[in-house]
C-alpha cells in the first residue's frame, strides 16, 4: 500500500484510527476460552466490530510470542483474516525489530512475505544497514521508533548532541533513507509538545502515535500539533478499545468506543479542512 | 543460570565460544531438505557436533520467524533439545526485543517462561522501563545492545553528548539497572579498540561479542582488550562454523572449526592465567 491509498482510506472512513491488537488471554472474556483459538476468536470479533472505524490494525508480536508457535499461528490467522475480509486496511506488525543487514532481511521476509503485513515497527539503534533491508520490499513500510510513549524514552532519546536531541537526529538521518511513501515514525502521544517540532523535521511523513487512551495521551493535542495536509497521523488505541468490556458484549463495547474516537477524528479532519 | 555457573562451564570446557544458530534453509545441505523439519535436523546435528566446544548457543529469531509458526516450532524444538541434552549450556535468544513495560513483560514470558532461554538480547532505545521487566525473572539475563558489529553502528551509537558517546551512556546508565549476574552487553568484535574502553566502564560484566569470523573480527584482539578475571567474554561465531561445509560432512566440518576456535580460546585463557 502506498501513501496515496492510505490517505484515500482515511478520507473514506473519516478516521485515522489504528487499533492495537495486543490480545492477552488473561484479559479476554472468559467465555472465549472454550474456543479452539481464543486469541484469534477475540481478534476476529474485534475486527468485525471495528473495521468501519479503523484504517489500520496493529498486532504487537509480544502478545503472540508469549504462546510460542501456537501464538504465532494466531497472529498468522489474524493477519490473513484482515487481508481477506478488509483488504483496504493497513496492517502494522508492531515488532520493534532491527538487526545486522542479513538478519534484518530475514525479518523483512518474515513480516512482509510470509506474514503479509504492510508495515513493521523498527528500532533505530543499529543504524542504516539494520533498516534498509526492510525498504527493499515495494509498497511495504518501515515505522521507525523516534520518540516513544513510555517514561524510559527520557533515558536516551533526549540525549543532546550539539543542539539536537537523539530523537531529532534519528528523524533527520532516517529521512534520507526513504521517502514518505515507505517510512513513518513512531511518536508517543504522551509528548504532544514535541509533535509540533517533529512535524517541522518531517513535514510529509506519517507519524504512528501510540499512547492515546490507557497511556494518557490526548487526541486533540496530538492532532493540533501533528496533522498535515494528507492527515499524516495514525493514532493508535489498544487497551482502551479492545478491553472496554470483559463480558459477552466485548465486541459491541469495542465498536462503541472505536466509533466514539472515529467521530472525534471526523470532527477534527473537518475542522482542519482535510476532508 | 548465574555468573558463577557460567564461569565454571568456561573453565571446564576451556572455551568462551558461543555458536550462533542462524539457520537458513537456503544454506543448509540439500540432503536435509527431505527431513520433516530440516532446520531442526540441521541444528540438532550442529549442536551434537559442537557441544563439547561451546558454552552457549545463540539462535537468532529472524531465521525462524521467516517460516512463521513452523519456524517458531523449530526454534522451540531446538531450545528444548539443548536444554534436555546439554543442560549446562547457556541459551541466548538473539531477539533484540524491547517495548513499553507491559509489552516487554510479555516478551520476557515468551522467551524465558515459554521458550526456556537463559538470556535475551534487548535494544536499549526505549530506556529503563523497556528493560526492567526482563530482569524480574530470577537467573535470567538481559544482553543489552551497546556497540554493535555492523557499519550502521556509526549512525547513532557514536553520537557524542558532553564527553560521552551514546554507547558509553548506555553502558553507564544500564549498569545501574542490574548487577553482572543478570546483565551483559553486546559489543561487536569489529570494534576491538573500543572493547578496552568498555571494559573500564563495566569491569565485571560479561560482554557478548559477535562479529568474529564472517564479519571480520579478530579473536586475539577481542581477548586482549576484553577479558577479565572471570573471563567476561562470550565470543560468537555463526556462519563461520555452521556453514563451513554445505555437504553431508557439514557437522564434522563445523566440529573441526569449533574445536579450532576452542583451542585458540584455551591458549588465550591459559596465557592470561584465567584457567
Amino acid at each position: 500500500m502506498n501513501k496515496a491509498v492510505l490517505f484515500q482510506q482515511i478520507k473514506i472512513k473519516k478516521s485515522f484510527l489504528c487499533i492495537g491488537l495486543d490480545t492477552d488471554i488473561e484479559k479476554i472474556p472468559t467465555h472465549l476460552l472454550k474456543e479452539e483459538d481464543p486469541v484469534f476468536s477475540f481478534n476476529k470479533a474485534i475486527i468485525d466490530a471495528t473495521a468501519t472505524c479503523a484504517v489500520a490494525y496493529k498486532p504487537n508480536t509480544a502478545f503472540y510470542e508469549e504462546y510460542g508457535a501456537k501464538g504465532w499461528l494466531s497472529l498468522e490467522k489474524t493477519i490473513e483474516y484482515i487481508r481477506s475480509n478488509y483488504p483496504e486496511i493497513f496492517i502494522i506488525a508492531d515488532a520493534k525489530r532491527g538487526d545486522i543487514g542479513n538478519t534484518s532481511a530475514k525479518y523483512a521476509a518474515a513480516f512482509f512475505d510470509k506474514l503479509g503485513a504492510d508495515a513493521i515497527t523498527v528500532a533505530p539503534y543499529m543504524g542504516h544497514d539494520s533498516v534498509l533491508p526492510f525498504l527493499n520490499h515495494k509498497d511495504k513500510w518501515v515505522i521507525l521508533l523516534a520518540l516513544t510513549s513510555n517514561i524510559g524514552s527520557a533515558d536516551f532519546q533526549y540525549i543532546t548532541s550539539g543542539d539536537k536531541k537523539l530523537f531529532e537526529k534519528v528523524l533527520e538521518t532516517a529521512k534520507s533513507w526513504a521517502d514518505p511513501d515507505q517510512l513513518m515514525f513512531v511518536v508517543g502521544a504522551t509528548h504532544p509538545e514535541e509533535i509540533g517540532l517533529i512535524r517541522k523535521i518531517v513535514p510529509d511523513y506519517f507519524l504512528l502515535v501510540p499512547g492515546v487512551g490507557a497511556q494518557g495521551g490526548d487526541l486533540q493535542a496530538v492532532a493540533n500539533f501533528g496533522l498535515n495536509k494528507e492527515c499524516g497521523l495514525l493514532v493508535n488505541s489498544s487497551r482502551g478499545i479492545i478491553y472496554k468490556s470483559d463480558k459477552e458484549d466485548f465486541a459491541i463495547q469495542a465498536a462503541i468506543e472505536a466509533q466514539k474516537i472515529q467521530h472525534e477524528m471526523e470532527t477534527i479532519l473537518l475542522q482542519k479542512g482535510i476532508i
